[in-house]
């Protein structure tokens, strides 16, 4: 299993990169690739993104190490992988076995209990015979997600030993056997650009869009608020004065809102407060997925974020052989510095428009395009501050970009 | 407020009835609408399918009651909800305060503190007064949403004293001003027909749908599964002889597969076990929210179900002022029955077909559409059983279907 190393065409920029407390570490910063790792023919290739905050540890050590632990797990199913005529065996080492699948049963029936279940005896064990069928696909999502478990674990463990500090967001790419995996935890972001359209690639992980897991995981273990947060969500804080009145809120498994007489309990802070940019867990932090923070605590107290931080990605499959790619079409990865500023639309529409003026032999074309990105979204700085295009105002943020070509895609495996 | 009573379009089949512990109790049966509840001078529409379970009582109960607990919910925002031209108040009663937007703070200056926590006294309170905006929509929502929760609470106080068995999915259609409210807690399935193109309408709950839910409740209160049984995923029962074998698996945070080494523990009966229609949680219930189930346990043991089933619904809204329907689109409700054996496309064009072929004048084409469906999908008795179309297997599940006519949407209000 060979890992190639593709980094060259990301690009960083940063304002004022002392004074930031998140800084931008990318792929290319940290990474020590064995570019040699062979392993039964099968090569993958690795993009990566690592948006720190609060310390640039955690994100140079998963530079370092996210893609060797994913590597290990692939090479733990690459016998199986290799053998796409055949499923995964349930089993490893194992004689294939005949599935029997048993007669379709209804919910009425399992009701009586005739499906049977473990305290029942007299049920048949080939009752359990019937077998879910796993596609090869879902071991490379579950060798990159199980990856990302250790590699929090990892900096959890040598945090004290190595000075590991802060946390990062992680959008990893891994290509493999002709598709295209996106695993993402926090807020960069990846898009797909084909003839001109976007495919979105991954989803954000904040506050906002994860409300209702942290309001849950709140309800269910509320120590983990420490006696200072509520798990309930008002639209803004609730004042002493307001005691017995009616105020919007919502719980955990609530997505509209409802009044409800305020108590004492509710003038607690709101576990998850702020809107857009500024939504925080426990007043604390912007990004709810990545690695790290282990020792991120709420400011003057001992109350652990950690627990409502997870280090899972969520992962997206595009299948290249799908599909034709042009010269122009293009994978793009981000941090949230650049999405803050520009939509999709407008990432799409600079890069196919920068690309269609470049010299379609210069190998630099889609850095130079990356870099264009970067430039578009930091703007300029007029008399009234940092300013893009219809006068609007440039990411403060720092400016991560990946630009990767397509078109070569099924040329390499 | 005026509830309007709409059941006329319901059709339920059932080849034996008196045999199924999970029957079908469509709106029409059991409802007692009070016909002139005016308030204010808004009405509300109400269609609302229950789909019981292991006994009728609940589903007979939620059909007499739901649309109550849901007018009793909007009546306390009725004010609120006429007065469109402002935004619901954030306090009730409360004089209009000046909302004076904090300077937007970046992550890092969160980090640091600066944003202020309950623990830094020092923070003035100024800070806090950016108010979320919450639309109109919200609140029915908000009150649909606690309208479940309610008449679930009052199936649990009440079922001893009533003798009330069993559970319901539920699936509620609310139109009020000008919007449809499409509330889903089970299995049942909403779509609408509009020009022959399919818009879903609501998403089904089911042990498969929502395993990564159960999965986390049992990692974290592991206490429920009572000893019996493992959080764990496996794509088959997995035998004694297999200990110290490497097996597929999936735990809560994995969408993905990989191998572990089973262990005793992982002899243990999984949690969701089963796919598609023979998925179960417990190796008990087949659906995962609805109304009820207080009772329910696995068969010959002292482990309740309820703690895994949910009574939230999920809801969806459609606009009707952003669009013209004709006298062919349609809101159609059904039950599993329908869906089990025929896609929505199916429906879709059987509805299409079936409406365009009658008198444009006749009144009951809606209800004769609902017939033709349930009729499509039950089949009719052969040598070799109960046929559909190409020869498929008839659904031996209880059907039941409404099928509403949208043109006259935009007249109701």
């Amino acid at each position: 299993m060979a890992v190639k190393k593709k980094s060259s065409t990301s690009i960083t920029t940063s304002k004022n990169s002392t004074a930031k407390r998140r800084s931008s570490l990318p792929n290319g910063e940290g990474l020590q690739l064995k570019d040699n790792l062979e392993l039964e023919g099968i090569t993958f290739n690795y993009w990566a993104l690592f948006d720190g905050h609060a310390g640039t540890g955690a994100a140079v050590m998963a530079s370092k190490l996210l893609h060797h632990k994913i590597a290990e797990h692939l090479v733990e199913v690459v016998g199986v992988l290799r053998n796409s005529a055949v499923l995964p065996p349930t089993c490893l080492n194992d004689e294939p076995e005949v599935v029997s699948n048993t007669r379709t049963l209804t919910r009425a029936a399992s009701l009586r209990g005739s499906m049977g279940t473990p305290g029942s005896p007299s049920t048949p064990p080939t009752r359990f015979f019937i077998e879910k069928k796993i596609a090869h696909e879902s071991l490379v999502i579950g060798a990159i997600e199980n990856a990302f478990k250790e590699m929090d674990s990892q900096i959890e463990r040598e945090r004290s030993m190595y000075n590991i500090s802060g946390g990062c967001t992680s959008l990893v790419v891994v290509f493999l056997l002709d598709k295209l995996y996106v695993a993402n935890a926090g807020d960069s972001r990846a898009i797909i650009i084909r003839n001109g359209e976007v495919i979105p690639m991954s989803s954000e992980f904040t506050p906002e869009t994860e409300r209702q897991r942290l309001q849950y995981l709140a309800c269910l273990q509320p120590h983990l608020l420490g006696n200072e947060f509520t798990h309930l969500e008002f639209p803004r804080r609730v004042q002493r004065k307001e005691l017995g009145k009616k105020m919007l809120f919502r719980n955990f498994n609530m997505t509209g809102w409802a009044y409800k007489i305020i108590e004492e309990e509710d003038l607690k802070f709101p576990l998850v407060y702020g809107e857009g940019k500024k939504a925080r867990v426990m007043a604390t932090i912007g990004v709810t997925r990545g690695l790290g923070d282990h020792d991120l605590k709420v400011h003057d107290s001992n109350i652990h974020i950690k627990p409502f931080l997870s280090c899972t990605p969520e992962v997206r499959v595009y299948d290249f052989s799908e599909h034709e790619h042009e010269a122009d079409d293009a994978l793009v990865l981000a941090t949230d510095g650049l999405w803050d500023v520009l939509s999709n639309k407008e990432v799409s529409e600079a890069i196919t428009s920068f690309l269609s003026n470049c010299d379609p032999d210069d190998p630099y074309r889609y850095t130079l395009a990356a870099q264009d990105l970067v430039m578009r979204a930091r703007g300029v700085l007029k008399d009234r501050g940092w300013r893009i295009s219809n006068d609007r105002l440039g990411s403060g943020d720092d400016i991560s970009v990946f630009v990767i070509p397509l078109q070569h895609g099924n040329k390499l495996t």
